[in-house]
């Protein structure tokens, strides 16, 4: 795995309408502060005036000097295309919040994709309204936190939630089988960074019980959906998608061993191209880079 | 491929209340009846008081002599043990009606299985709402019928194509891509053997313009579903879906040109099943045996 | 999950020549014994005169009395037929030792479907070449021997391992990336009773390093093989295989890394059918009834 | 689909040692002669040093009037970078002759494509060393040579069609299951510019007789290849894969009957790429933007 603390290696990812001599103005504007692009990549969604979408992962000699006035000149050439845009460093490690309730394999694969090195962020902290995984995450070196949460105490247990979260300064959470929806304020306030991971293939078995329902409809494949979370519940951008074969022979119960496959492997993917900056969202789509 | 008209291989299939004693009594009696067992699935919703569904491939030796007594003395255990059962010659070929519209993809693809001896039907005729796929079909020698559909003849244009048949013998239906939507009349005629392909992954997306509503949720995967058709639009017996990865760079149209492939290939398996009697049908779902 | 310890369900595997009257005969000898059959899968290599396997999964009411004259009384149908078999209760967990070198995906995969019930097995001891997964293991409570390997001590260390084995009553063992070649003597004492998983879609990619032969020829599919161990490497008879798409940005290491999830998913479905007796195998190909 | 002769779309494809200001030159180009860039993509092999590829496609307005002032100024840049590069207009429809023998099912995947516009090539030929399907290809009104080729007279056929392939103007072949080895001579003529599909998941199952291989060897996964055709026989850069799931039933002509439906949609992929420009070869391996 990359060094990631030494590497000199940014991305910039940038939305605005598309319109001529954007891709020129900004690669050479990359060129002209030495940076060397290793991949690029872009999307219009109609070239004849729609919203274009573009991803430029670069290396950076002599980073340390060079980075920040970078990021400080961009300023006038996104003004002038009225670009969203922001630029990412690979030496600055993200920082994941995971929530979890009772179901660990989730929080299973993502913590061992993290310990692998296959998945470069940090994780500060995990949240869970069930003592249940407490060991388990504790034997991660990781803190764990036990947050309750009742109809009646919900409001309070979100807000210590969120305190943690910025005391731990965590850039993003991660829903992995939490079994609670989170309220609008709480998901406004982290617009496109919670990612949550949806049992059944969306927008199918929307709702609790996605087996149930997948068994008494008597579907022939099963899936997952990794999404982020708006105020529309499973309504979210989708992000991936993954499905597994099955028939007549399953129960519910075993639909629901067999999903817990296809659930962790959905889910990590989508973390992995959050983290690497693949992801951008625009209405209720994604666009991924990979 | 086999010669059917000589085979001497036939099926059995059966479905009843689970009960003891029910797979020794027909395994004797397929034995004294000097019947080879090639092949034999079972299936229990619940092995403690369920239903039970079984298929038996058998080979039988002297078969012109044996087959009819096979049937008719197959009474006896049928009534003991209050069995539904059918038992099919691999002989006697099944003959498949077309229906079609204007799409010519799934139509084809049927038509190279068939000639190709792969499907092993007869297709004695297809009918179609518009004239445009006559010279394909009359360039196979099959006979093509256009029998236009407008709210008000609607009924007049079902009970033409019922007419026609049952003149020509036809066993069972399919809908490869017909965009009209039958009668309640209809379908109960000829009820689990009308078989449909809806070009989404069920139950997403039920109803019209499916890819215009996967382009619109962002759906990372496409999805086309085969299905016994019933009453309830879309919400019939599940035969086979299949799913092909996309992203966002897919239009609606896009969509609709991938989602192609994975139309024809989900029907021409779910025809093939049901050809072969894999297929049994229970309350809303279906037993796949292969 | 099912309490294994009362179940009262029991398979009975078969090989034979294939010959008339076999299902009857069994099916009649279970019915008297008051068994009823839950599941059957058959299969005939050719229905004139070729191989016939069989898999039924019975249960047994007033199993402790009963099924131990259901085994010795079938002996004389074995005598008859010429059969090959053995009959296992579901109440016997098996035993699975685990042989490990440095990499964790396999074992941590297979430790965790243990953990979570997917896995019906007792872990009595996993073996290691290496001491690095000790901590993990033993996290487990699973006792962890680190038996190291030259050239010079592998008859030894082999000696030692299959000691443990036995002490530790194991009836199977899994090389969960287990990174030496077993001697022949070793192979044939647990003969089709060692499940490697190989880092390739055999036969492509024999021997070492398959990720750098996958990524100097170009492929665009990855993939991973589980099979029983012969004595010729690589070449057992194959259980499961699964695959993942790559593409021409993948360098060997993103291979590897990206091989590991098909790796682990192919090696823990082998697993688990040669846990439910679903495993034949026949010369150097495996009947996979499921 | 798309009005090529109107189109205002072209094309660049690049290949050249990495180095600084490539793209910022490139895109600064295309941006001073008036074009939208729609699509780029690019990759090294290694930033730092390695080779560099690059595929954009453009909108050009007033496109008569500037297409061949882009060209012919691109050769300024070219030299400077050492580039090499050619540039496609969309308007120019790539001719593919159809190489065939007796199996029909990659012949009719091509023809149905075609026909229904998915596949944007102009077919002036049909060769084949069989009679059989000349029914067919010319019921598309598209010429058939018949051109046998024994031992004796392969050179002699070659230049036949060698011949013929000039005189239509053609640009690429496709070897859609023709079931003869071509000479080097033949071969590079038309480098890169002949694709075949491989009955088989390469490497796996080299030269004749896969389905027989896969079939002894007991995979439970088969597969198909499509790939440049080069001197060394099933050696040449991989274009796509395709697999399919099977077990222990498929007999060897099941397995046969089974692939093609992957050999058709390998091959199908790989020449709707190569005919939009989206493959770049190097060394043995090829890149694939898409």
């Amino acid at each position: 795995m990359i060094d990631q603390s030494t590497s000199n290696k940014a991305r910039l990812l940038i939305s605005c309408s598309d319109q001529p001599g954007i891709v020129a103005s900004i690669s050479e504007y990359l060129f002209n502060h030495g940076a060397n692009i290793i991949q690029s990549d872009q999307y219009s969604t109609d070239p004849e005036g729609g919203m274009f979408f573009m991803r430029i992962e670069f290396a950076l000699p002599e980073f340390e000097e060079r980075f920040h006035s970078v990021r400080e000149d961009f300023s006038a050439i996104a003004e002038r295309f009225h670009i969203d845009w922001r630029l990412e460093s690979e030496r600055r490690t993200k920082k994941m919040a995971i929530f979890v309730s009772k179901e660990d394999h989730c929080l299973l694969e993502l913590l061992w994709r993290w310990r692998s090195g296959e998945l470069q962020v940090d994780i500060p902290l995990v949240i869970s309204n069930h003592p249940d995984l407490r060991e388990i995450v504790e034997s991660y070196h990781i803190p764990f936190y036990h947050i309750p949460v009742t109809k009646e105490t919900k409001a309070e247990a979100e807000a210590q939630a969120e305190k943690l979260i910025k005391e731990h300064k965590a850039d993003f959470i991660v829903l992995a089988r939490y079994m609670q929806i989170l309220s609008s304020d709480f998901v406004d306030t982290f617009e496109h960074r919670i990612i949550n991971i949806h049992h059944s293939f969306l927008p199918a078995f929307i709702g609790a019980n996605p087996y149930k329902k997948a068994f008494d409809r008597g579907v022939k494949l099963i899936g997952a959906t990794a999404h982020y979370v708006t105020d529309d519940l499973d309504e979210g951008p989708i992000i991936e998608q993954e499905v597994l074969r099955v028939n007549h022979r399953y129960s519910t119960e075993e639909l629901r061993v067999a999903g817990r496959n296809v659930e962790k492997i959905a889910l990590a993917r989508a973390v992995n191209w959050h983290v690497n900056d693949e992801v951008l969202v625009h209405k209720n789509k994604t666009i991924v880079f990979n």
